[in-house]
């Protein structure tokens, strides 16, 4: 645990609770109503000046700090922490208009302009240095303030701008990516096709729109840079706050599988990981990426994180914006803290009257504390303290699922595949489904994380796989483990180039087969896959022509082009075996096949024979153990056995061998520690 | 009535009767085969010059008026008189390619180019500089032509440029509207939300490429705007021509549900309201939305209004253009009399050779007299002086239809609503649909309009309205009046700023109730909806959570999150009643709510019992009224009671009890005046 | 034949059989593999340096020409011929980063930048004089090489950009047009409607972004334009080649169905016709269009075509890139000889490891020589040979179909028609599938084709026609000939104005009737149509009002707003007759009516009763005659009536009165001549 987040938690004494405030939309009356409904609703934390650029510094260098003064010591006086935000997610209207250049152009020329939020290019110098003065003044003058608590560096990073900057600023980074060695750059983007070859850096650009397909290795160093200029200006900010005082956290907050920024390296430059999350409550299964994305969370550093923004109901940014009906906020509240969040915080404390955002929901609504949302806000801010004592613990997992940046922007960063709507975030979601459903605890992993402590690994959409990780992975299952691994996985290299002399490249050894095609399916053809116990299942989208070599089958396509082919194999490599599923397989089978896996490789789940909508989550100190279960239907209850007696902390009513939960219902049953304490 | 619409209707002796003629797409020898088709198809009036610019000034200040002198003297010896146009919608070559910068630009940066028309920017000082000369040009060799009888200015105003040019009359506009206040526009454009904060006034843009979403109060400022600068257009226009003869009616022609301009406003500005309509033949109910753009144009200026471009069959803009069978544009010609018109007029007399409209119809098609399309045309224009009498009669209703042009750019302008895919126009056409099914005459009314004369009034769609509305609206229902008012109403103010302290804001007291959460449904979401009597309906797309305080409810859900709460209410207000429909009834359940409420106020319909496939409307004069019917099925003969006996002005055949009409019939029967006249 | 293709065909002494061949894409270690496994295969033909201008070329005026000549003598030595391609189809970047303005700008102004292919504006004097600097060097250099057998131009020729440059040069070329009368092109243009006149050549320039829709004149002249400022640059390489040596073929690669390029003209140009096609493996009719495709391109010169690239499994452009199932290459490779191919080329020998085309399939594919793909490659590449007596020889049809590019262009260039959704080669595709089907042989015709030769003529979707056409074509029917006429055809003359008096214009005597209506209808409508002989169909899609002049009616609408009217119409015309089809008949009835109407002429299929899914070709010489078979069923046997007795060559068998084909077979049935020889 990062020292400065202990101190943070010490501050809170329990889990953080409040939301974005944004006093300056406000005149100054409401203030003091706000902070007596945030008392009211056990709000100890708040994030203040996310988009207060214009309020802060109205003009280049005039600086107008009398309203967060006061708005500082309201909340100090009110007991209330203060996450502090540096405001350069939206720049003042001064600094587009006076420079234009600072704009972000997209890749087919068009220039978005003020009057949204992002309306910069992150290469900028000159939105870098402008950023840089509002956040030392922001630094010197609140350092020392006694409500601080926290920095929030700007806001949601998002995406790259193709202006001459951000080509300059490419340019410099592949110099530095390629050893300053034009030859080995024409290698590795494999210049030799289409006449690309360059012969000085000068004619190196970023991906130009192009006529019909543009270089994949182009494009993918493109997205590497991107991720790299966007964690360059965090890094920034935050060396300026962390300057002016050390002791506080620092960090952004991150998004629901944002493809644009590997989080992995970003993780290692914050003192803790912050999500913001809008699971659409238009969708029945919204639920499990949540979970996977709770997961990558907590493994993106292996710690407790922060759930930084949810929505107390609806958003605003859809075509349309469903409620969370009664009982939903609170259970995917707990669902984040089931999965290692320390805080429940909201965007954002009081609805606007104007702006994009106005019909977006707030812990205080528009029709004010008389509306159902307010309340159940305020019902959850007064339940946490009962789990107060769950507040840092960790948890662990034997199960680990690979979530990896550049395997995502191998996957779909280029066009040219033999087919070309893979979903990296879908194919990883639906091979950790059967995990959540199974109640298995599964912690996420990348190409570069240690791999030795656990005992599988779900490998999904792998297409793109570096070298080290393939390494790692052959170690992992020569020691013992066993790998799941999916289709068109380990075929070509971190340049997007096919790994030869056959397919699947850097996986044969370990499927123990080769592949001579990979075969996609018609639209809307089907074709039957048959298992060796006899069970068949209709599959489509996907096929391959596996050749097993030390592999055996395990199941065998029963019709369709390839006819009595294997379809599943299985190979043993060293101590550990490998479940190679070369086709899509339709949930339930790929629930069965990724179960049995688990369980074969002698994984036991957290909770027995709980129905599938019911989610489990074990977190854990030295002193006790906290099982989360939560119903997730709103019209079933649940009968759950849990393995050991304990005490259901939410009703404070003793638990023993089992659970009844209505539907949306939450237990969060603790039992004395029984064994070695989980990792923190 | 206008004194000059008067003179026009004492020249031509009848309804108007013919089309745009372009003389200039042919050879002088079609021109007496022209006028003598004219005359025998009895045309008495044709548009001239809508787009003759490029053949009246080829060339800057060279102007060639020999052709229009002989067409003119041509049709005046024909006994036809001219609607002559200034021919601005469509710049020649040399204003574009001479000054580029009269090109539009759009909101993505694209510039629109020579080679259809509207290519000019309506706020470009070069653009209107050339466009007062050429009507000055025309207004001097033609004010005293004997054949000129209106002027038309222009052709269909459509939407505006995002040209530096146009940001700098934004600006002006923005610095009257607030009285040179910045502060005042930073709080009517909640520039508090994402640092939108101006500063000085050329910070100050229209609404530029947004990466997401843009300020929806600066949207919808620039769509007041743009209506504006439109409009300035035609007035300067218009003020030439009036000063070189004040006698004649001076107008624009409208179109169909034009969201870009506010006909409101506009039809102040003219002597009489005219339209251009073009009912797509290729769907059922198209007669809807064309029955209330009609009532929408009688009522723009309480008077009877100019049908002035309609398709004798196929239009060419659509993927598919349908012609209209046999009977239909009849029809639908006897529709827009039916609702006010004083004339029929197409686009065109005759079908062009090439260009664009090549395949739209005209009353004179490709294939000549031989064509069905002429044979019904003639035969229209040698039956319309049997109904002579009704020329200039005008109607009285009981129930108002609210269509405000705020009130749609509120609706639909700017992103960020509980849902996002509203329909204005559909919405209030929906509302609209039961009073012409159900045989009542409506008229339509805007924010500003008196209500005081209305019994009902039906408001669909008003997310957005005035203090002025609103307070008139509550004056109305307290002296007696009904109110029928969709969901989703009252809501916010003309910044598009939620009003508060709850939902629906402004008309919270109107209707009884707050409401706490609007509750779209998800895609494909529907809820059962009971009503006091026990019929149900099955509803979808929209639920509000109500909270009645002085109203009752009169329908709940019956499933669905929001089971139990009411759907439908209704509330007394001082004298009167409002009915609030909290959700998307289907069309039938809407009927019978409309019309219920209609009947409970004590309004009858102009026939009673004729089925809904027949419309009715009543025109009247000092002497008689005219009771028009007609029958828009092409299937089915229609049985209708008429309320008094008369002569059917058509056939000249005695009317007792009831008529029938046979499949797309219309009779048009007289009876004396029994009661007060009419009001005109 | 062409004397140079003579000389060529001498050379190979088979079929030739080949692929692009890229070793600039590999290391100098793998070239001896590739030359051994080309032999292996029977490889005797490769195209060389396609996308090679980079590695020839690195920077400007700087030559490396090492690689290619020892390329170019490794092939000699392993008895491989080449075919020379000039490089000038991906300019290297440094020509569009030195010079930006030779980058494509399309209509809407974006710019297309490099790193893809085509990235060059083909006006641009710049990009032509660079491309010729490269050629002459090819040309200078490798000339005298032994292995030199043929000249490669460019690759698939793209369409057309819309800069300065290309303004100007279409104004020169619409100056050449309209023999510089500015009048002239007002005319053609129809500039009188919508105030389009142009008065100096300088006004004059490409279709802009419309607002709406643009003149569909200019639009034509455009595409026409475009067509022949792509085959300036053939030509202009060309010349540059045959400078150097005279006596070898050159030519570029077509493409299936490519609108932007007129190949009628083109064709004129070369010394053979040369395709690439890559016919849909995820589409079970994909062979319809390929045969109308080969037919095409055998037609556009008469003469044995070359397949240029075809796939030997999967393409990588589409979304789902299907695999070619066992058998269908083989299968679609004899489909392209029968139809007179005289080669079997691919897209490409080795398949790339980094690109977009990485997934691109290959002779030789990245899973090497166990891949199933090259097992059957080499097969191929060994079987060939066996009917290498059908090389060069010719067929002869009594049948011919339109196919012209104005038509093309008159159909779908410009919007503004009845319906706006046409497909030409769809509509053409259709009319001639019933001939593929019912086994009879046909030819390709443009406008300007001789048409006496035939017996029947099918012309399907000449919206627009010329008058040339128009004479032969009634030409060919009073002499006896038979016309099969879609609906919509002979309306427009060539500047897409409309032909009067009256629909259909320029072929209302050939069909013996006039329309006064064209009848779109409505999205799903449908209706009946009654033959003579009592049979009925559902149409749908288009109907016409058609009046029968001379003509009589063979089926009429029974349903609909037409009921009663003719359908289709038969009208004598001199010594021939026509059949004119007026609206769009299901597939089934189609195939009846064109096949009722082809033997009414009195001709004869190539084999009798055969299923229609068989496909029947013939080939002959002055030898023999070589009667194709394909059965196109993966899953069912044919059996097959031959009216010759013969050998089948590829089995050795002989074959009597029947041959009995197995699923995706090919027979190839050589018959000793008996009657005169088929024309070459």
């Amino acid at each position: 645990m990062n020292a400065r987040m202990a101190g943070l938690r010490a501050r809170l004494r329990g889990f953080a609770f409040g939301g974005d405030y944004n006093p300056e939309q406000w005149d100054r009356a409401v203030w003091d109503e706000d902070v007596a409904l945030m008392r009211r609703a056990g709000v100890n934390l708040v994030t203040l000046g996310v988009f207060a650029w214009a309020s802060l510094e109205p003009e280049p260098g005039r600086f107008e700090f009398g309203w967060l003064d006061e708005v500082m010591d309201l909340l100090h006086a009110g007991g209330i922490a203060v996450d502090l935000a540096t405001p350069t997610a939206a720049p003042p209207v001064w600094l587009s208009h006076g420079h234009p250049e600072v704009l972000p152009v997209m890749e087919d020329g068009k220039t978005f302009g003020f009057g949204n939020r992002l309306h910069y290019d992150p290469t900028s110098p000159r939105y870098r240095q402008h950023a840089a003065r509002i956040t030392t003044a922001l630094a010197e003058r609140y350092s020392g303030h006694p409500a601080l608590a926290m920095w929030h560096i700007s806001n949601e990073y998002g995406p790259i701008a193709y202006t001459p900057g951000a080509a300059a600023a490419f340019r410099d980074w592949l110099r530095r990516r390629y050893g300053d060695d034009l030859d080995a750059l024409n290698d590795a983007w494999y210049t030799r096709f289409w006449s690309q070859r360059y012969t000085s850096w000068d004619q190196v650009a970023p991906p130009e729109l192009p006529r019909s397909w543009s270089n994949p290795a182009r494009r993918l160093d493109f997205q590497r840079f991107a991720s790299d200029a966007l964690r360059e200006c965090f890094i920034s900010e935050r060396d300026i706050v962390r300057s002016y005082r050390d002791d506080l956290p620092v960090l952004t907050n991150f998004m629901r599988f944002y493809r644009h920024a590997d989080y992995w390296r970003w993780a290692a430059e914050q003192d803790a990981v912050a999500l913001d999350i809008y699971p659409d409550p238009g969708r029945d299964d919204s639920r499990v990426a949540a979970a996977l994305n709770f997961d990558l969370m907590r493994s993106l550093r292996g710690q407790p994180w922060i759930l930084m923004e949810q929505a107390a109901s609806a958003v605003s940014q859809w075509r349309v914006n469903n409620v969370k009906p009664p009982g939903r906020m609170r259970l995917g509240s707990y669902q984040a803290i089931a999965h290692g969040a320390d805080s429940v915080m909201y965007f954002q404390w009081r609805a606007s009257r104007g702006g994009h955002e106005r019909f977006h929901s707030a812990m205080l609504p528009h029709s004010g504390t008389g509306a159902r949302t307010w309340r159940e806000v305020e019902a959850l801010g007064a339940e946490l303290p009962r789990i107060a004592e769950a507040l840092g613990s960790g948890s662990r997992a034997e199960i680990a699922v690979l979530f990896d940046w550049d395997a995502w922007w191998g996957l779909e960063t280029a066009y040219g595949l033999p087919r070309n709507d893979f979903d990296y975030p879908g194919m990883v979601t639906d091979h950790y489904r059967p995990l959540l459903e199974g109640h298995f605890a599964a912690d996420v992993v990348s190409f570069d994380s240690d791999l030795s402590r656990y005992r599988v690994l779900v490998v999904a959409g792998a297409h793109l796989v570096s070298d080290g990780f393939v390494a790692r992975l052959e170690r992992f299952v020569a020691a013992g483990g066993t790998l799941l691994c999916s289709y068109f996985c380990g075929v070509v290299d971190p340049h997007n180039q096919v790994r030869q002399p056959a397919y699947p490249g850097a996986f044969r050894g370990l499927i123990g087969a080769y592949i001579d095609e990979y075969w996609p399916a018609r639209d809307g053809e089907t074709f039957e896959v048959r298992f060796a116990d006899g069970t068949t299942s209709v599959c489509d989208w996907w096929q391959e022509s596996i050749h097993p070599e030390s592999a055996r089958a395990v199941a065998w396509y029963a019709s369709g082009s390839l006819s009595g082919r294997p379809a599943v194999i299985q190979n043993p490599f060293g101590s550990g075996r490998v479940v190679y599923v070369g086709t899509r397989l339709p949930p339930a089978t790929l629930h069965d096949t990724v179960l049995a896996t688990v369980r074969d490789a002698g994984v036991a789940p957290l909770v027995e024979a709980a129905p599938d909508f019911v989610e489990a989550a074990r977190r854990g100190n030295e002193h006790a153990e906290f099982l989360f279960l939560l119903n997730h239907s709103d019209t079933r209850t649940a009968r759950v056995a849990v393995p050991a007696p304990g005490v259901d902390l939410l009703t404070g009513v003793a638990v023993g061998d089992h659970v009844s939960l209505d539907p949306l219902a939450v237990a969060v049953i603790r039992t004395e520690r029984q064994r070695q304490p989980a990792a923190t």
